[in-house]
């Protein structure tokens, strides 16, 4: 299970290649909600997302790194591979499902990557890129249920916490549960509580805590080209049992109120699935307790600008 | 001529009403430039610019602003003050020009102020408001030449200085001057230059240093809508003339490119103003001598943000 001690170890680790993102403060009135929030702009991490954060950890220890590094994902994981690939003198592939968001696609190619379309859907593309992982030998970094991985992701939460202490809780939202799964390793035992939030369409965590194991889940709605993975991971799901009491479920159309907010409030773009964190604030769907001091991870910004305030 | 305990005068008054932006450190190669550069983030600012940090601090000195306040802006002057006098409780009445940006005037419309379409152009919506002011006794802010105006638009440089101590050089863009004014007495005598940046479209402050006085330059081009001022004010001219030693000009193309990079490199969206000062360093307009510290202020994102990528 993820340690405080190995995110502190991933942390150093990752520091020359991550940018240590903004933390902005917006209070109540600003964002229309019933207490104000400390926003943890990951949007502006290399490659667009925190996923910059895990990629790096993962790279940096593979020993078959030096053969290259496959990857399949159409989306911030791929993004993030071909980024930190790029930054470390390392051959990427990236094999993309057809159905991968066009403006995603671009950035796993201007980070310098090859593109593989590798399927109709993301299991055939990931298949795709196993056989021919296994043809050279190369990496690959999985988009969450890898130690590395997690210790990375959890270093977004030892920033939070390090730029705004006493936090008592932290919305995260999730997808095969990377991000929330490092963030509750980091905040294990300190009394911030981590509370999960997820779309609808996509409730992978939600139906996991309900089976008792991560099992398959619907994927669809507007932010499942970031957290449409199919079920969350093993790996996460042990943490998120013994850490995560609250796992609240968030519409579509709360998802955009959330991102035309956050463009109105203080010009942040983010993505479908980086704005869904906030909007369990915004919406109600999660409702603060008297005196809560909230932070929120903005986990992704690449979608198209003007999308925003669509 | 504004000092740095006005500024810090300032910055205490304002506090409670503004935010302290982030800055975000770039690298070299993250912004394809010659050097990294320190983006302080004023399109995150309340009002979506740095000129609320002088509409708080005009207002909250101003005896008159009890009558209310009434501006001339169809721009982020206009969100500014409106913004303002919305958080102190104070009516507002903005004469907006015909020629104003839409987006700029629903913001101002946002925040809750009385829009009054008033006349062709700046000059004819000044003469509006300035007939209505003798009318109702109301408070009047100036865009840029007034004492209050420039120590509260210092502030920026202040935090930038606190959270980035011993930079060489600050970029910033020049529309009336507001903003390099303040600046310039913010770093006077402490080693820091601070380089000024204009469009080619609108050489105020280039014109006038030629000139040895505020004379009347061409306004046009793409960044008009916010650094389109007719004349440099008198105020911040003294400064300019003692702290200033570079003045550039950056194309309209170059301004594109820098709000397409900023975009690409950290998902930061700015006006073609806010962009303006960056595009110098990225365009090769300004060159930083070998070892130079940049800074660089970021002074507004009040555009549609689908326009960054265009």
């Amino acid at each position: 299970m993820t340690t405080r001690a190995e995110i502190e170890a991933a942390a150093a680790r990752i520091a020359p290649h991550i940018r240590r993102t903004p933390v902005l403060h917006l209070p109540a009135e600003a964002l229309g909600a019933p207490c104000g929030a400390a926003l943890k702009l990951e949007t502006m991490q290399v490659s667009g997302s925190f996923k910059a954060r895990g990629a790096f950890n993962a790279l940096l220890q593979s020993p078959a790194a030096a053969a290259g590094v496959i990857a399949a994902s159409g989306g911030n994981h791929g993004a993030a591979v071909a980024h930190a690939a790029g930054a470390l003198g390392i051959p990427a592939e990236i094999y993309v499902p057809a159905i991968a968001a066009p403006s995603k696609v671009a950035r796993i190619r201007e980070a310098g990557a090859v593109v593989v379309q590798g399927g109709a859907t993301y299991a055939e593309a990931f298949a795709a890129s196993e056989a021919r992982r296994a043809e050279t030998g190369a990496a690959s970094v999985h988009a969450y249920d890898q130690p590395e991985v997690l210790a990375g992701q959890g270093t977004a939460a030892r920033e939070l916490e390090a730029d705004l202490p006493g936090l008592t809780h932290v919305l995260v939202a999730v997808g095969g549960g990377g991000l929330i799964g490092g963030t509750a390793a980091w905040f294990a035992g300190t009394g911030t509580e981590v509370v999960a939030v997820e779309p609808e369409g996509c409730p992978t965590l939600h139906t996991a805590l309900r089976a008792g194991m991560p099992v398959d889940a619907p994927v669809g709605g507007l932010a499942a080209d970031s957290l449409g993975a199919r079920r969350v991971g093993s790996l996460m799901f042990e943490l998120a049992r013994r850490e995560i009491r609250e796992s609240v479920l968030v519409t579509d159309e709360a998802i955009r109120d959330a991102q035309r907010r956050l463009w109105s409030a203080c010009r942040v773009v983010a993505e479908p699935g980086g704005a869904a964190a906030l909007a369990a604030l915004l919406s109600g769907a999660w409702v603060p307790p008297a005196g809560a001091r909230v932070g929120v991870l903005v986990c992704g910004g690449n979608c198209e600008p003007g999308s925003v305030t669509g």
